[in-house]
């Protein structure tokens, strides 16, 4: 398979092994890095630009009708091309410069810039032949091979042995075991974040430190409830509830490890570790733990400790003297997902303060440095999903997810230039904002029905008075409290924690959006209507699957863990349900700034 | 069930658990307390004399005629009773006196003089409620109670958990896991001995650190092979021979786990520990390891390290969160076994050197004290156990057991007072040694067919010179041969480790026999013929199953189980097979003492 050596903007690379014949865009979006291009990869928007070489020189190979249409002489010359025009054949260099303002957590680590420490060996071993004079075991010679006399070995290693021991063979050494001894060299690992509606598994050859493939699905456990309240209710009152979640979850688990590894022709007893993220609910579900406490006060979860168990302690098929990993959590609504996050950013190594927003199904929130982490989490995150919006839908195709009112006119887009079918987060926080902008709503979120430009757009709906995007895509009053109660929720969090960490809004120094909605979610809008303070509009980074690739980081490096649970040790936890401070804010952060045209220079200018 | 207490004779207790109305004798018998009774409990011998008193008092209980009648009246005044007539219907204090001149090796420690670190710890936790402002997880709570926040805990626990926190319960703690939490505070443990003849497995309970059940059977691969060397052929030579042998054992072991736990009203996971001793090749049988090379030279094991597994890597069931260990062995021919001799003996910690000498299908035997230890095995064993000997049989019911020649006249005595079947190996040695004696052999091991006295008791059989014990069971001059071989080799293996100890005969000061040929042997036909060095006559103990009480010790404690592991680093093993000063000591030992009347005097004298 070809290997991509990628360049993130600060030089570092990273490589990925790509099926021939795949397109670049195709990979590298996969692969999460978040290249933009928002014609869907058909060459019109031009946006996906890349520039390739093979060797040192540039790669022009097929160049197409649609490239030369959007790329300058000079930008060619350069080996510039469009992703998604791009077949990838050979080995190929790939530079991902400032053609798109959306950085990816990937490129915030490369595996030259992490304290690398090696989780699991393999060591090629020739055994010295014995004789009645060196009588030792054959496992004793193993282990001098080794150069490790206290490493423990397992039943079925030694069973292995002894089929093994008068031929070359090699020994794969994790932790302080010898897992296995067998004829091929290879050693992969798993690295999974489990979200409550996708869930993504990451195939990592663990020697040649690479991400090898990925495999994404969604969670099977969301037919008995889209969020983690209604799988929990789901879990204590349908009989072998919990079971019924454990099961769903790891068959899929189970399936997603048989088409990776049959894809890649490697074996499931080749994968030696799984790292798992993902919220702490999902974690009690996933190793069948009855999360009933999470749903009520005071939210304590069964554990929130890293776990290391067999695979078969859980039924998960990989090499059955392997270790299951689960990483530690902080509390039962901010999960190991938050922690992986906070571990991929590096912002507890640095001096700089930084934010970390995941907004998902919830809103979690992270403020600190190398000095101080504070993490809180409130419910903001469904009307952000579509959830509890008349015509809302999550980020499917056809879901209206950016949206612009000006002029008395109405633009959008959907998710994959689909007809629009309903409206997704990023769509709905664009929408309000322009109507805000746009005098359409005023500074408490009421419709101005005098509005002249905009009369034709409203109409009432069930007796309410609502704003029409499209046809049957609309925004109603009472959507409009959904989204000030979410954003006043996350802007009191985010105040709440300033306040906590003694700082101002100036100390902080970078923003990172993560999960999904952080992902198309656009700025303007998110700071506009005041999920975000204005002061840290321009620090905003989306950061991708930030979750994926802290457990990526776990897999790959024994330091990398350590410093997970050295995270969760320094993070301070506040439950916002009980604090006064964060009520006081909540209220305060109900109500809209003035964006109507004068207030707008006046902030902006 | 009533607890009988037995002072063994330096004063030291051992509690055991005997079933209501069962018979004492056979309790303490099947406790492994080496009580004589050569009429099979019938009360006819009068040798199974032991003491016993209820709380202060002497126990007289259905005292019976047979007991008036064997003991005396001071006897009777101070509680000593025929353990064959009494009846455990209430705790009972046991005194084993000098009663009989066999100790046991159970009388060598008790629960007091060996250091003792518990292997199990059981904790009865009530967790603090949280509130909002104390939202650790249950986890946490837990690890607080226990005061160990660093202990590990397996998914399995945490459903547990989940399921009791609001109730008082308790905590199961082994090594640095919290493998349980329960409504019960029972926590057992397994000892087993897995003997290429007979396995026998002790079950404890680790909080009362008792000994309360045991359960022994015939090992059922022995229909595959008798001796090691056939089971190896069998594995090899079998299609899935190796499989069926691993099958076999664990079958009845995990047949043997249901009947104690269901005798004794505890679930099998209420079993936490399982520790395997035995010799090599029975360990690499049960690991499903291949032990080929155990039987070809240079004579290497795959393993001889200790073995710490999940139950479920063997298929053992016990509590899957517990472990089984499987203590470490010396080499090819010195198993788990005779390390775990060495360890319930304790000749590791004395300053006196003495001598281990265990004698089943296999001679294995170890010198040395607390500064040194050496070990060697040869292949003495068969001859003894009956094997190549024309009318040999082990030691089954009907077996003659014990020959005195005598006058002109044949006495013999045989198992369980039966019919004659054959000859087993502590007859063999005590008929060679009278035949000896009376001159119906020479020196060299020839028949001395003018010999008068007895000459009606030779014929020939198959053109061979036999002498006949019965009608139908004699001994042949290829019996003779075997058994000079046979004792040679364990005479020249205990000179080849004298020599390389650098000491003396007269430097020994204590001679253990285990395993079952050392229980039965006559000690005077043992140094008659040769196996023993005449000057150890009078230091010879039979420790019974060494290898049992070493397993018990290793599992009651850590340090025990440590010890296990600094013996095997101690042990200087000799191979014999490749030793010159063994082969010339072999052959000087071929040849038989004089012991016609006037030799014997003069030795003896």
């Amino acid at each position: 398979m070809p290997v991509l050596r990628i360049y993130t903007e600060n030089k570092s690379a990273i490589e990925i092994e790509a099926e021939k014949s795949s397109n670049l865009l195709d990979v590298l979006q996969r692969s999460s890095f978040d290249i933009e291009a928002s014609c869907g990869g058909r060459g019109v928007c031009g946006k996906c630009k890349v520039r390739v070489k093979k060797g040192q020189k540039p790669y022009l190979e097929n160049l197409t009708p649609e490239e030369r249409r959007h790329l300058r002489e000079d930008e060619i010359s350069r080996g510039v091309r469009l992703a998604c025009k791009v077949e990838v054949c050979e080995d190929l260099d790939v530079f991902l410069e400032k053609f798109s303002e959306k950085a990816n957590v990937l490129s915030h680590f490369t595996l030259n810039d992490f304290e690398y420490e090696e989780n699991i060996i393999v060591k090629k071993v020739v055994l010295q032949k014995p004789s009645l004079d060196d009588q030792k075991s054959f496992e004793l010679r193993l282990k001098e091979v080794i150069g490790n006399s206290n490493l423990k070995v397992l039943p079925r290693t030694l069973q292995k042995l002894a089929r093994l021991k008068d031929q070359d063979f090699y020994a794969v050494i994790y932790s302080d075991e010898i897992v296995d001894v067998k004829n091929s060299s290879l050693a992969f690992g798993l690295a999974v974040d489990i979200g409550t509606t996708t869930v993504v598994c990451y195939l990592v050859d663990m020697i040649k430190k690479r991400v090898v493939d990925f495999y994404s699905f969604v969670n099977p456990q969301k037919k008995f409830g889209a969020d983690v309240i209604s799988r929990i209710d789901f879990a204590r009152e349908k009989e072998e509830g919990l079971f019924i979640l454990q099961k769903e979850i790891l068959n899929s688990l189970n399936r997603a490890l048989k088409i990776l590894t049959q894809k890649n022709l490697i074996s499931q007893d080749d994968i030696y570790v799984t790292v798992f993220v993902g919220n702490t609910t999902m974690l009690h579900l996933l190793l069948g733990v009855d999360p009933q406490t999470i749903a009520v006060s005071p939210f304590v979860p069964i554990f929130t400790e890293n776990i290391i168990a067999k695979p078969n302690e859980l039924g998960l098929e990989i090499n059955s003297e392997g270790a299951v990993k689960i990483l530690n959590s902080i509390s039962a609504y901010v999960g190991a997902d938050i922690v992986a996050g906070i571990l991929s950013i590096r912002m507890h190594k640095s001096p700089k303060v930084s934010l970390l927003l995941d907004l998902g199904t919830n809103g979690e929130m992270v403020l600190g440095n190398n000095q101080f982490l504070i993490a809180c989490s409130t419910a903001a995150g469904p009307a952000f999903e579509g959830v509890n919006i008349s015509c809302g839908i999550s980020a499917v195709e056809g879901a209206v997810d950016s949206v612009k009112i000006e002029e008395g006119r109405i633009h959008f887009t959907t998710v994959g230039q689909k007809p629009p079918l309903g409206i997704c987060g990023s769509g709905i926080v664009d929408a309000v904002f322009y109507m805000l902008k746009e005098g359409i709503i005023d500074e408490t979120g009421r419709f101005c029905i005098q509005n002249d430009t905009y009369k034709s757009y409203m109409k009432e709906v069930n007796n309410q008075q609502a704003f029409f995007i499209t046809d049957s895509i609309y925004i109603t009053q009472k959507d409009i409290r959904e989204i000030q109660l979410a954003k006043a929720a996350i802007s009191a969090g985010i105040k709440t924690m300033i306040k906590h960490a003694k700082i101002t809004e100036d100390d902080i120094e970078n923003v990172y959006l993560a999960g999904g909605f952080g992902n198309y979610i656009n700025p303007k809008s998110a700071v506009g209507i005041g999920i975000i303070p204005r002061k840290l509009k321009d620090k905003i980074v989306s950061v991708g699957n930030s979750a994926g690739a802290g457990a990526l980081l776990a897999l790959l490096s024994k330091k990398m863990e350590f410093e997970a649970q050295e995270i969760v040790k320094k993070v301070d936890y506040i439950e916002l349900s009980n604090s006064q401070e964060f009520n006081q804010f909540f209220v305060e952060s109900m109500i809209f700034e003035n964006l109507s045209q004068e207030g707008e220079q006046k902030q902006d200018g």
